[in-house]
């Protein structure tokens, strides 16, 4: 007997819930693994994870997803194409289409790699060792190439492994994006760079006790509205946001005692994907109504709270007195201008998470620039020291020291994250339109920041894009919520007007 | 095509190694949900917990299990039944016959249930309101006795339950080694309280800052022989070890500023649980060669390091200036005679994990006492505190103030830990008698322990227990190495040799 199409939704949504159940078990290893693991386990965990990796590949690739598939796209009405039916029958067939691609064993065999390797960077990177950490670099880089192969449907082969971060994005449009942005970018960078007005850094690299620092960047997470009740705050070598699931997000970072912007702003970082992460619609869980849109949206959630929000003046006019308070060694004596000034430095720097909001993007443009000819294999990984530091020194004037400060510094490669870099500048571009939209919705949002109110941004981002799930695919969402396509526009815009008067340009 | 024995025992470990794998995710979700966790977690948890525990269930009752074991069992040789082969049928069927009794909903309905009653037990234990925690009981209390039913195989209801954790052993010959145990321990118990000489244990209840304390039992541990490289140890509301798998074995305890012993002697115990877990042969991970015996047997390894190692005064020997140096307010002034005494007082007092070595074994006869009523239904769980109170009052003199001190101090029954906790006496005996004949056999112990060298025990043990996995049931495990059946002689010879002189007992 055939069944209905509300039967069929409702085996389809179960058997999608329990993938993402399974997989959610993944997350939680992976989290551990960053945050508690000893080192002795990293063998055990590697098969703890691909087992679960293979288990979860067998499930979302299962005959039966396929026939249900088959039977709801003949259902679904086509007047409504936004319905959440048809929003899980469009997402989970992509979602299958792309994973029955995949070899299971090449699932296991990425799984295993990605858990060893990254302890191997961890080591690598502490020790600055390139050497040791480029068989494992061999390794991953032939396997995302052996997956970006099967995964191929024309066009350049990079982009099959940048449309799993962010769907629906090429090389093409990514150029497209970022060559208008980078040759607006670098004259306001020079002119910054030629601007006889500098702030005082210094003042940040004072003594800031790191139980004081963990205390201040906890308070102001909560400020914000991320729910510590259903997450918490971590340590890990390379700062990372982990949604277990609902009701237990979680967000890392790192401390250093003689600087205070790296363990603050990447806490407001996370927080702002975590937020994102709470904001989600739980009994839509495991459903693509539940989950985040792409990686570059969710970028855009965690720069906005981190730069937009974070690196404000009226942000610091609450939270200065707070900071004084809790650093009095170190802040006693600086106004609150001087401070924002500090924070807001623009200066060529060797690492990408402790870049500011200007040359940021150039630390990624140039990983973009790296990861094309890695995945064609025209750059082998052992050459990639060389052509990461030469594409350096021209963009930045400056030669790494080391290889953790250069390419040894980022874990994505390690995790198999090549094809992700890109979604940090798209999450800045995406982040810079929503800030401007929600500036002409919300009032006088500096003043409801320097009053310590959050909310009212909090509760506009989570109603406009964490509570819609992927209803529409990253390019049509901001077209919804900001009226236009993405551009460079509005980031620059807001680069001009943050650093113009900081730095007196004319 | 038939397949060999060889085949056979192939693909019969790759099972249950896979099986093995994945509950030791579910045991890394376990240890998380009592270390890490966020409160608002636990309903995800609980899905997570359960679909994993339904699908090793699923692994582990697979028909595919049953054919071999019937393949093998024709194949493997009658004369040599401690072969490898022989240990992995024999261990194999008990589990696999264990397993296809429990319908995969009562194991996944557990595995839910426990994990939200863990939290409930958590909230209640911290607020003492035992009301609270009534539902919770109801239910594990009826699903336990469901799956008493669904294993019972004759005899005494519970004596199913108690099988999971000590195979073969039954209620009747626990009375035959509890009940001299207790004729002998009850007189014992009272000479010492009529003693006129009694130690001062305020000296424990001064200010034991909870770094130092942290820093001090870390050191202990790794000096008797865990491997941080390998472990780790947190804190946890009851403390526990977890065999996450080779590589990552990890402790926990708690700290109490004011209280020196709880802390310290639960690292020792739970380190004792934990070199026996890093003690197990890695390459046999998974199979019965390479598991723990049963829970009594490993309670003897953490009893052992606790008591008869830790409470030792050639033990302080070695520890003693440590401990002076490592809490200079609480000890500066304290002769180590007088600290040794302090650690050993025999007191009856409300709290099982924090008894001395005397009064323990009367908390644990208790616990006996009332589960079996509870799992015939002849004890309703609201009548629990009544009849806990009565029995506590007439074997220590004493009514609880409070659940808090009473019925609800341990998480195992929230846990479904019903049938555990004789084990723990067990464990006692058992360390008795292993401990009684390392003495005989490595030459002066207490020389060793007071050069701080606890290398030649620690290897001792590896060799005659940890490394023979399930090789022998335990009863004959302690015959093979101790050339006697278990007794409770040795266990009251310690006892009254080590407090004897402590107390001037004639």
């Amino acid at each position: 007997m055939p069944i209905t199409a509300e039967q069929a939704c409702a085996e389809l949504n179960a058997l999608l819930r329990n993938t993402a159940l399974l997989s959610s078990c993944g997350n939680l290893l992976s989290w551990d693994e960053q945050t508690c693991m000893p080192p002795a386990g990293a063998e055990h965990r590697a098969n703890q994870a691909a087992l679960l990796a293979g288990l979860a590949h067998d499930w979302a690739t299962a005959p039966r997803v396929g026939d249900l598939l088959d039977l709801l796209e003949a259902a679904v009405p086509a007047h409504d194409p936004d319905s959440p039916l048809a929003v899980t029958v469009r997402e989970a067939r992509r979602e299958y289409d792309r994973e029955i691609k995949r070899p299971r064993r090449l699932v296991e065999e990425l799984s295993r790699l990605e858990t060893l390797a990254q302890q191997a960077w961890i080591d690598a990177r502490k020790q600055s060792d390139f050497a040791a950490f480029l068989p494992w670099l061999e390794q991953i880089v032939a396997l995302k190439r052996e997956e970006a192969q099967a995964l191929f449907t024309g066009g350049v082969l990079y982009d099959a492994l940048l449309d799993h971060f962010e769907p629906g994005m090429t090389s093409d449009a990514l150029e497209r994006l970022f060559s208008p942005l980078r040759a607006e970018l670098v004259p306001l960078i020079a002119a910054i760079q030629d601007s006889p007005r500098q702030p005082d850094r210094t003042l940040l690299e004072r003594d800031y006790p790191i139980d004081a620092q963990r205390a201040f960047a906890t308070a102001a997470a909560r400020k914000i509205g991320f729910n510590f009740e259903a997450g918490r705050l971590d340590e890990a070598a390379h700062p990372f946001c982990s949604d277990i699931g609902p009701g237990d997000t979680r967000l890392t970072t790192r401390y250093n005692a003689r600087h205070f912007p790296g363990a603050f702003f990447g806490t407001l970082h996370e927080a702002g994907h975590g937020i994102y992460d709470q904001g989600l619609d739980a009994a839509a869980y495991g459903l693509p109504m539940g989950s985040a849109v792409s990686l570059g949206i969710h970028e855009s959630q965690s720069r906005m709270w981190e730069n937009f929000v974070g690196r404000s003046a009226a942000f610091w006019r609450h939270f200065y007195p707070l900071a004084q308070a809790a650093f009095p060694a170190a802040l006693k004596n600086v106004i609150a201008a001087d401070f924002h000034r500090a924070i807001n430095e623009v200066r060529p720097s060797f690492i990408r998470v402790e870049a500011d909001e200007a040359t940021y993007n150039l630390h990624i443009l140039l990983r973009f620039e790296l990861e094309r000819p890695l995945i064609s294999g025209d750059l082998k990984p052992a050459d990639v020291p060389a052509a990461w530091n030469a594409a350096f020194h021209r963009d930045f004037g400056m030669t790494p020291p080391d290889a953790a400060h250069g390419c040894l510094q980022d874990i994505h490669w390690s995790f198999g994250g090549i094809g992700y870099f890109p979604t940090y500048t798209l999450g800045n571009m995406y982040a810079a339109q929503f800030f401007a939209t929600a500036r002409q919705q919300l009032g006088d949002l500096d003043a409801q920041f320097a009053r310590g109110e959050f909310t009212p941004l909090r509760t506009w981002l989570t109603e406009n894009i964490h509570r819609r799930g992927k209803q529409f695919p990253a390019g049509r969402l901001v077209e919804i919520v900001t009226g236009a396509p993405l551009s460079h526009g509005p980031l620059m815009n807001h680069l001009r007007q943050k650093f113009a008067p900081l730095y007196d340009l004319s």
